[in-house]
This record gives structure tokens, C-alpha cells and sequence, in this order.
């Protein structure tokens, strides 16, 4: 930058958030100078269409040449809110080799390049924050990175996208199906047209990655988290969840296995969760994120996950910092992957589970079904049985059984599961879901 | 710091806190290293009394010369858990000369001189770090510096004092008296011997005064809040709080006031909070933290407040950071006090209002207390009517009203007040409590 000039700031995407931040930093100025101890100027917007009007910002900032934009050489920030992979990855390492700090919101690249963007960033000594990628306007990647540092995490579980909380909050509150919360979620703008990418928790899973990564000093991967979506979750699960003082939620969780080399747990997965756990009670689209650990104990970050002004605040919190750092001459550290842990294949994670299935009404049958669980290591914290009447009833299986077991791993979950349904003394759809938070 | 060789620590006071922050030292010094690059080194402990067996840690560390440990010209880091003015003022200013960068827990050496320890930070180019000072373990200092720095923050409502949350949360849960609460409290080690600095609220107008500064950019003491504690809380405050759908919480509030040149509200007092607010069901000793801003929206943050290894890991974690910016050879960005706001005296002050008052029971007294209200622009949302009988009934006033206003200035609920108590037809004991969050 020049001798007490501006720093020059230049903006890649103005969509939901970019739009936002650009009005930040064009209408909060005089503030931001105070705050940074320098003028930022917004020299220039990175788009893919060329003519479209945009709302209350100089025609002249636009360009379609990002990658002249951010390699002209002279630009101090770069913030990304394109999204996806390419063009955005040759962005951002180009930016940070032509000396640029990046600021970017992007899960989607970060849970996919993590290593490479760190070591870019270090290599050439910028900043590179990401504060927006993981649960909105929420603090929860500075606090990660610097506030619980000396710290041990033993557990973080969160609420990482709104949208399928907002749904699965509807099936718990007003008993919708859910299609019909994904219909009133989308009605509301709280989903997209397609939503593939909130119910089967894609996103939340590159959520999990970059959580992982910065709680556990390793390198985690999208591709390395297990992943399960909200789509078969029914209105029998919601109800079997309140029974057992429970609701059901999408959560990202990521822990780390006992061995003496502890791998990395991370996986997304509908879960049902004590009402009294603080998560249980984050409702609508909000997010939330709980830690687990050593010293400081349990915390818990609530807030606005998405939208197009809060993400700005996030990464506007992110540039100031980084322009603050800027002025001083340096750049904060950036974390790196040193611990090289393993991730632990899904078999290895445990949970508990609660399992309920339909069973013959006669002598015997609960020795039997106790017998299976036995076999696989399972044990059970809770039984409870209730007798089937009319319609319910099935096939000749009077019974159903609703089974709480202690931690277990998945591979003995799943052997339990495949010995149930063969067992002629079980009917048809054996029903599970992981129960985590105590 | 010699070049490759170890960061040198130095860490005065060994209590609660500094025992916890010297066996994560002492104990991690492995996983510290390599989270930051470089070895620290714990290279003495100032303390005042000396021969004390301390346990795990070996007794040549420890000294009765603080100054001359500070000072000696090779600390890298000074950590003060001492708490009170002096001696920690003249150690933690001597060691910034010195050229440490010095982290603190210290809420009443900040709440009294954050102006001069930030410009003597700034000048000698160090790090001041003071994480743990406010809400233990819970990131709230960073996220205020860094995070929301781009955001325009609205309001801060903290419960910062586990003590009288734990009291509070006993009355109304266990309908316990305050007296009953407080013993309750001091038997578990939550309260202290003389809990006057607790339950008098001096320990979170500390609190409070840290953050508005943080959040309002200006330079707020200790002195300039307005403070009420938890003394003369009754469970007839916390039935009436019930009844309105609220809880009693002792909350730690900071807002700016509507003018042109909006200046600093900062006050502690027994608030009622509607059930539906996030801060409603914090329980027990913990503390959360809310904070309302312009593009982030509604945040909150919870956790441990307090306790020896909470408080640890927020020191450790400035610790960390600190380090990692002096291999770095630079220092993060200290707040300052640039924008000069005035503290507004109490009166100009805004909030709802519950008031409870007994009346005669004949025609005309409704419409005689409505005026007094509206004589003072005081605007009422409800008014409840409820019959006195039996022993209940006092000296001839036969109901008791019970009225929400809308929000008013603390001087036109001042001149409601007054002319009340000198109303012929209101009886003695008129009753409020200011009523926040919606
Ligand atoms: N939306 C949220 O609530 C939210 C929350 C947290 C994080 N994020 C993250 O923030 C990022 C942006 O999300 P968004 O919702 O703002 O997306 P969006 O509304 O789809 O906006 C994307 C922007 O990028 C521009 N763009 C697309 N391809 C480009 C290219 N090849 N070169 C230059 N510009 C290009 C688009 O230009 P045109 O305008 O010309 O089409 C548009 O302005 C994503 O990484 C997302 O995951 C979003
Ligand atoms: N306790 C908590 O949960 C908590 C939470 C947040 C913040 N804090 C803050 O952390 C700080 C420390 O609190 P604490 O609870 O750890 O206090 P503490 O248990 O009373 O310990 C104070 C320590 O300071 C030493 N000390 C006292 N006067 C000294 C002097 N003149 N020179 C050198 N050392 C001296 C004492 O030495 P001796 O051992 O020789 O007596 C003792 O080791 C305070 O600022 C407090 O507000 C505490």
C-alpha cells in the first residue's frame, strides 16, 4: 500500500453477501477508517454478468476480469463471495501470491483445499480468514483459532445450517411432514428452489471439515466426512424422539476416537438430542455451535447462520482485522494441519442409538432380541416395550420394542441391525437413530 | 526473545486462576510448542507469600520480586492474575515498558485504567490481552475486538456474575428466600465469604464498563456505571416476574442513547427478561453473553464464567495468540477509546418498567393513577387489577395494581414514582423492576 493512502480493497462476487458487504464498505467509511486507522477503498467488483443494474453502487467498479482485478498488484484485501471451486480457488491463491490478504466465506473451497490455502497464506505471508464459512454472523472460527488455543477440544457439535433446522423444527413444533416444512421453508426463502445440498447435509458436512480441521490441528476434507441428510426422517422418528425427552437435529459433530493415536470422528447426521442439552433449543433457522473442552467446559455460540447481511458482518469483522494487520506490517498465524491426524472410518465412531423395531408377542422374544445386542458389545440403557392394537398391528408382530443402548460403535450398531433383520422374531423396518449430548 | 530459543513467561499470582494457568504451562508444554512454534518457558512466578508449599510446581520458581521479574528485559509474555489495583497496575504498566506483551484476567485494573494500559501497549508496540476478564472461558473480548469490528453493535446484555445467577436461579426455581439462596451459594463454593462485591453488583459493573467500551469504542470506568444489585430482590419480585412470563436476572446492560450524538447507557440491575429471550434460561452459575448489532442480527455466547481452569483457558488462549504474534515480531491492534462518547447519567436511561401498587377499590382510581403516568409521558402497554382479601387487604387499599409501561426515561419513572408515594389513594410498598429483551 502507499504511505498513508487507502488500502485497497477489492471485492470478488456481489450476489447475497457480496451486495451486503459492498454497502458496507461504501456506506460506513468514515467508520471503518476509525476502526482500521486507514481509509479502505473499494476499487473494484468481480462478476460473471457484464450490464446488470445494480442497486446503489457505481456502475464503474464492476468488471468481469477478476483475475486482473485481484493480480494488478497493488490490492491489500481480496474478499471472495463467488462460491464453488473454480473460479474461486485460482482467485484466491493468486490474490495471496500477489500479495494480497484473502478474506473469503467459501466452505465449499476451504473444506475441499484447506492445506493448500494455508500454506499460500503463510508462504506468502498474508492473512487468510473465514470467519463467514461456518455458521454465519456466529464467532466461531476466531474463537477456535485463537480464544480456546491453549486449550484441549474434546467435542464440537453443531447446528450448521438453518434450513434444515427450520424444517426439522416445523415437524417437531407444528407436526409437519416433511415435505411439507421443505415446502413452507422454501416459501419463506429459507431454502433454495434446489435443495439438495441443505437436506442431504452437504453443507453442513464441508461445515464439519473446516470445524474438524481448526478444533483438532489436522487436515479434514468434505470427502473425509460421513454424511447423512434429514430426507428420511418421519414424523414416527420425531414422535419416538419426544418420548424419549428428545428432539431431532442436523448436527455436525466432530470428537476423537480413544485410541492412544487419537483420529478424528467427523460426521453429519440427524440426532436426537436431550431436551435439556443447550442445542435443543435452538429453533428456526438459527444456528448454533457447541464445544466440549478440557479447561474451558462446555460453550455454546448462537446466532443468525446465513443471510445476506449477517455473513457481511462476519466478513467485514475479518477485513478490519486483517487491514488492521496490514498497517503493522504483518499478518496474523494462520493454522495449519500439523497433527496429521487420521480421520477414523464411520465404523470406528461411537454413539449411542436408539433402535426401535416390532417384535412377536410371546415368551422368550426379549431374552432373544437382548441376546443380539449382547452379541455385538451393545449394551442397553433403556427397554421399553408397548403392545400394537388393530391397524398397527402387523404381520403377527404384537410388540414393538424401543431400545436406549449405552455408547457403542457403528460397525456393532451395524451388526446388531443386520442380525434384527433376519431374526424371524422381528417384522419389517428396524428404525434407528444416533443420540449424542448428555 | 533469543533468536530459536525458548518465549519467556513470566506469570504473577499462583491462586485460583494462576495455579491453573501454571499446570497448562507446565504440564502441555509440548502441544503449546507446537501450537505456536516456538517453546514457552515458564521462567518465574510472583507471589506474595513465600515458603508456601505449592503443589506440582517446583519451588525455585517461584519469587516475592514481581517488579524484578517483569522487568529483568527478557520476558516475552507477563501474565497477571494477582486481581486489585496495586500491585498489578505498576507490574503490568513496568512490564509493557519492559517490552512484554501482558495478558490480564484483571476486571478491576481494566474497569479503572483501559485508556492508559491500552496507549501503553500501543506504544510499546505490545500485545494486551484480557480474554478472561470478562465471562471466564467464554469468548467475548475477541469476538468484540475482531469479529463485530465491522458490525455496528446496538446492545450488550450479559449475565457476567455466576454468584447471582446461581441465587436468582435458586429462588425462582427452588422458591429458596435470597438469604436461603445466598448460604446455598456459599456452601458450594460458588459465593464467597463476603459476597458484597457479587451480590452488590460491583463485580459485573466492572464487567459492564469493559464492554461498553469495547462495544461503543469509547472509554467507559468502573465509576461511570450505574449499579443496583440483587440485595432486595424478594420472591415477590420473582412471583410478579412469573406471572408476567419473565425471570429476574441480574444482567450487565450497555446501549447507546437515541440522540444525534448518541452517548453510553451502562448499568447493572435486577432486570426482569421475558421466558422467550436466550438469556431467560441460562441457569445455575453460568454466564452468556448477548450482543444485538446492525448486520449480525441477535448473537449469544455461554459458558463457564468462572473457576480456575475456565478462566485458564482463556488466559492460555491470549497466551497462545500473543506468542504467535511475537515470533511474528508484531503486536495485534489495541482498542482505543476514539470515539470519546459521553456516559449518559442514569436518568436519560430508557427502559420497560413492571410496577406494583396497591389502590383503594372505588370509581376513579384507575383513571387517577393512568394520568399520573401520563402526566410524567410514561405510556402503559398493561395494567392488571388483582383483588386484595382477607389478611392480604392492607389498611383499607383493596386491590393492587399491576402495570407494564412501554419504554421510558429513568427520570419520568423517577416522577411516577414520587408522585405515587405521596398519592392519597395508593398505598405504602409501590414495587418496580426494569424489564429489557423482547
Ligand atoms: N448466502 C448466504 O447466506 C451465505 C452464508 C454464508 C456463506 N455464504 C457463502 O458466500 C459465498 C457467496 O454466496 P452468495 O449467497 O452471495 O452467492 P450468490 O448470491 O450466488 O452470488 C454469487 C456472486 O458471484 C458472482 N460470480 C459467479 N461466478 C463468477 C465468476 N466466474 N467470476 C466472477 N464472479 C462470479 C456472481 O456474479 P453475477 O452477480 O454476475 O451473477 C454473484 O455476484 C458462497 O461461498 C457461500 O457459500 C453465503
Ligand atoms: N477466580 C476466578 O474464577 C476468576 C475468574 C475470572 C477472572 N478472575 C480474575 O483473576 C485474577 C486472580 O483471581 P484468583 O481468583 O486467582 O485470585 P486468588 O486466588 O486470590 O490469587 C491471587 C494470587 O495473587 C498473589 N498475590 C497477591 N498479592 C500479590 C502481590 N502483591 N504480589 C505478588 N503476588 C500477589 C497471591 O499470592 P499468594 O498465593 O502468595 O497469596 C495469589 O497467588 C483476579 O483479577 C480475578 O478478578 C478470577
Amino acid at each position: 500500500m502507499a504511505e498513508n493512502g487507502p488500502l485497497k480493497v477489492a471485492l470478488l462476487g456481489a450476489g447475497v453477501v457480496g451486495s451486503q458487504v459492498a454497502r458496507v464498505l461504501l456506506a460506513e467509511g468514515d467508520t471503518l477508517e476509525s476502526r482500521v486507522g486507514r481509509r479502505l477503498e473499494l476499487v473494484g467488483i468481480g462478476v460473471r454478468r457484464e450490464g446488470i443494474e445494480r442497486a446503489g453502487i457505481d456502475s464503474s467498479l464492476f468488471t468481469t476480469d477478476s483475475m486482473g482485478l485481484v493480480t494488478r498488484g497493488d490490492i491489500d484485501v481480496v474478499i471472495e463471495v463467488i462460491g464453488g471451486i473454480e473460479p474461486a480457488r485460482s482467485l484466491v491463491l493468486a490474490a495471496m501470491r500477489s500479495g494480497a490478504s484473502v478474506i473469503t466465506a467459501n466452505k465449499a473451497l476451504l473444506a475441499q483445499d484447506m492445506a493448500k490455502l494455508s500454506a499460500t497464506a503463510n508462504d506468502n505471508e498474508v492473512d487468510l480468514y473465514y470467519e463467514a464459512a461456518v455458521a454465519g454472523a456466529i464467532p466461531i472460527i476466531r474463537p477456535l483459532r485463537e480464544s480456546l488455543v491453549g486449550d484441549e477440544i474434546r467435542a464440537v457439535m453443531g447446528i450448521v445450517n438453518g434450513t434444515t433446522n427450520y424444517i426439522l423444527d416445523k415437524m417437531t413444533t407444528a407436526s409437519l411432514s416433511f415435505e411439507e416444512a421443505l415446502q413452507q421453508a422454501q416459501d419463506l426463502g429459507f431454502a433454495e428452489a434446489d435443495p439438495t445440498a441443505d437436506v442431504e447435509g452437504h453443507d453442513a458436512a464441508a461445515k464439519a471439515a473446516i470445524l474438524a480441521g481448526l478444533a483438532f490441528h489436522t487436515d479434514v476434507r468434505q470427502s473425509d466426512v460421513f454424511c447423512e441428510g434429514i430426507t428420511s426422517v418421519t414424523a414416527d422418528d420425531i414422535a419416538a424422539a419426544d418420548a424419549m425427552g428428545c428432539v431431532v437435529k442436523l448436527l455436525a459433530i466432530t470428537k476423537l476416537t480413544n485410541d492412544d493415536e487419537p483420529r478424528v470422528i467427523v460426521k453429519v447426521h440427524p440426532t436426537m438430542v436431550p431436551k435439556t442439552h443447550p442445542l435443543a433449543s435452538v429453533s428456526g433457522a438459527f444456528n448454533a455451535i457447541f464445544v466440549d473442552s478440557r479447561d474451558a467446559g462446555q460453550l455454546m455460540f448462537l446466532g443468525a447462520g446465513a443471510g445476506g447481511a449477517p455473513t457481511a458482518s462476519a466478513v467485514m469483522g475479518d477485513v478490519v482485522t486483517a487491514a488492521r494487520n496490514r498497517l503493522r506490517g504483518s499478518a496474523a498465524h494462520v493454522q495449519t494441519g500439523y497433527m496429521k491426524r487420521e480421520v477414523a472410518p464411520i465404523g470406528d465412531a461411537t454413539a449411542r442409538y436408539y433402535i426401535s423395531f416390532d417384535v412377536e408377542d410371546r415368551p422368550g422374544v426379549l431374552a432373544a432380541c437382548a441376546t443380539v445386542f449382547a452379541r455385538h458389545n451393545v449394551s442397553l440403557q433403556t427397554v421399553q416395550q408397548s403392545y400394537l392394537e388393530g391397524l398397527e398391528r402387523r404381520d403377527g408382530f404384537a410388540a414393538r420394542l424401543g431400545v436406549m443402548t449405552h455408547e457403542a460403535s457403528e460397525t456393532d450398531l451395524a451388526g446388531v441391525l443386520a442380525e434384527l433383520a433376519e431374526a424371524s422374531f422381528v417384522g419389517t423396518g428396524v428404525n434407528y437413530m444416533r443420540v449424542e449430548g448428555s
